[in-house]
């Protein structure tokens, strides 16, 4: 029988443990949540809700076509132009997700003949770039100036570095400064994911890359989402206009694509509006975070120092992973739980992501709930 | 310098007269639109609208993770229950888009060692899937049951027959029936892209898998988009409740994306729900694409007798498809230009989507103006 083959799978994963199911949840949540990506706590401010409600009323429900028929409004080109700027980017480009986004800077950048070297940490979305891509991925080193070097010195033509700025599992920031370096000897384009450093990073949130002073490079490329910091749902490749006009031209997951519904650039826009008036969300995501890793070290928890908002907690073994984590639902804290196949290592974790509108009371709420729960 | 590249591939586009550019319009496009696929009208439907605006007040801007962490809400699952039902499934999964919900069913139900059989017409979304996946990818030829019951019987172990039902260039339908025949001669499972069929094919719009009576079927997994006849954007699959399983434990392009927006859950929803309510509106898409498709032959044009509500005509060259669209446009009408690489045969042509509000004076208008410009 066609599909049989799946039990064994499943069998598989129930004996490791590994079974993952979806628990959707209610609007009014009573968990204290410290596993979403809405580091700014935007997700339900009242101007994004606004902007997505007048946007839907404006534009309807969705874009009803391709960018490149019927679904390129004024409003996604408004979105495009502002985030552009805000970043230091000469132009954007919107898709539905930042997984589409990476998807096509990836393919498009990395024709037949060209080398791709990929960091060993890269999000999945960055992985799958590589794998569609047609050119030929190394894959070197976690964060390691040295091996790119070396790696981009193996080859003639055109080459790009692919890394993530702040990786989603650990929340660690890779050198970028180190790595534009090492491409720049070699010729190479730096293709980078800001999904976790957009917002957070950077002078009022211009993310990883304007705080290493790349912002605007000819080399350089820069991908982000609109679904963490901006409270919306997806993502956008930056860099100067004659890539942006290339991945129109090129990018699969753009030209096969419907765009990014009118709601979610609505709600986008409102976001990025907020972040320019109020900058100071940025440094207070940074400052909860900091906080968050000082409180669980001093409880003698092995916490990764954080270098955006994401605070890495090891755990022993993936199933006291989950079990530390539904210890916490239990006792009303929400934390994200890695485990293998999702993170590189192998090593489970609880994964708890700062927001910006964190109070004090409520990160050591969170803290104590951690370190009661422990395995 | 990195990128430099691309500017020879930028003057071949222009040579070729194959530059796209994006064109934002307004919200209150002047143009007869029969360019997008908004199929059922219902993009801008005010239950629509206000299912998107309800739900971004109730849910927030975005859903502010992945699904498996935070990103699933008690929305989000009432949605997949009514489209299951609705399609006569037993479970369904939402997906950010249509192309992350390709992926994911390729990819995760064809791992390695197992054959893929690729229908030579399929959506791009479906053949990245086939390049993303671990199994080996055979393509057979355009809509042919021979070439895929020879092609499966090359093969032990897991198959899957990867397809579309409608076509998206031409708007032919594939002979479904005849396909799953083969795929239960050799036990494999059948994989369809509904994207076109649903809300225009099948009983009261509930798609052509539905139409051919494969609807619940243990072996048979279809996609849909929900930013077609839906109005909204997102994709998602539907098929037996292991499959759905399966997906949310091995799919890389749901377990690493971003939930989709509740906007665009709420929209979806509520157009489902009128579909349900008023599923006449399907037959009237058919009807409408069938008066396009007599009307443009009689007037003399070379247009594509359509299955479901997409009407293809056939244009000389790219550069007079173009400008005919061009034309068109000046004229105040909205077609669709599709020309190489995103046609599969390198015939250019206009691609006229029949929606099921447009009104008898509309489509004479519609028709007088491309007889009018026809190159």
């Amino acid at each position: 029988m066609a599909f049989d083959w799946i039990e064994e799978q499943a069998r598989a994963r129930r004996r490791a443990g590994l079974v993952r199911t979806l628990r959707p949840r209610p609007a009014d949540a009573p968990l204290l949540d410290l596993a979403s990506n809405d580091y700014l706590g935007l997700a339900r401010h009242p101007e994004v809700v606004a902007g997505a409600a007048e946007a839907a009323r404006t534009w309807g429900g969705g874009a009803t076509g391709s960018r490149l028929v019927t679904g390129t409004t004024e409003l996604h080109a408004e979105l495009e132009r502002e985030l552009a700027g805000f970043c230091g980017f000469e132009a954007a480009l919107v898709f539905s997700s930042g997984y589409a986004a990476n998807l096509a800077a990836v393919t498009a950048l990395a024709p037949h003949g060209s080398l791709i070297v990929s960091d060993a940490g890269n999000h999945a979305s960055l992985i799958d770039g590589c794998r569609l891509a047609r050119g030929t991925t190394q894959v070197v080193g976690h964060a390691d100036p040295e091996a790119v070097r070396k790696a981009l010195g193996t080859h003639e033509g055109p080459a790009v570095l692919v890394s993530d700025t702040v990786f989603s599992v650990d929340g660690d920031a890779a050198p970028l400064a180190e790595l534009a370096g090492a491409c720049r000897e070699h010729g190479a384009g730096l293709v980078v994911d800001d999904a976790h450093g957009l917002g957070v990073l950077g002078d009022g949130g211009r993310g990883a890359v304007h705080a290493a002073g790349l912002a605007g490079a000819d080399d350089v490329v820069v991908t982000v989402t609109l679904s963490k910091s901006l409270g919306s749902q997806g993502g956008a490749v930056l860099g100067p206009a004659r890539v942006i006009d290339h991945l129109v031209n090129a990018a699969r997951t753009f030209i096969f694509d419907t765009g990014l519904a009118p709601a979610a650039v609505g709600a986008a826009l409102a976001a990025l509006r907020l972040l320019r008036r109020e900058p100071e969300r940025a440094a207070r995501a940074r400052e909860v975070a900091g906080e968050l890793h000082a409180r669980l070290t001093a409880a003698g928890l092995h916490a990764v120092r954080p270098d955006a908002a994401v605070v890495s907690v090891r755990a022993p073994s993936p199933e006291e992973a989950v079990r530390w984590a539904a210890d916490c639902r239990a006792a009303g804290l929400a934390v994200g739980c890695f485990r293998p196949p999702s993170v590189p290592d192998g090593i489970s974790r609880l994964r708890l992501t700062a927001r910006a509108d964190l109070s004090g009371a409520q990160i050591e709420r969170a803290v104590r709930v951690i370190g009661e729960t422990r395995p």
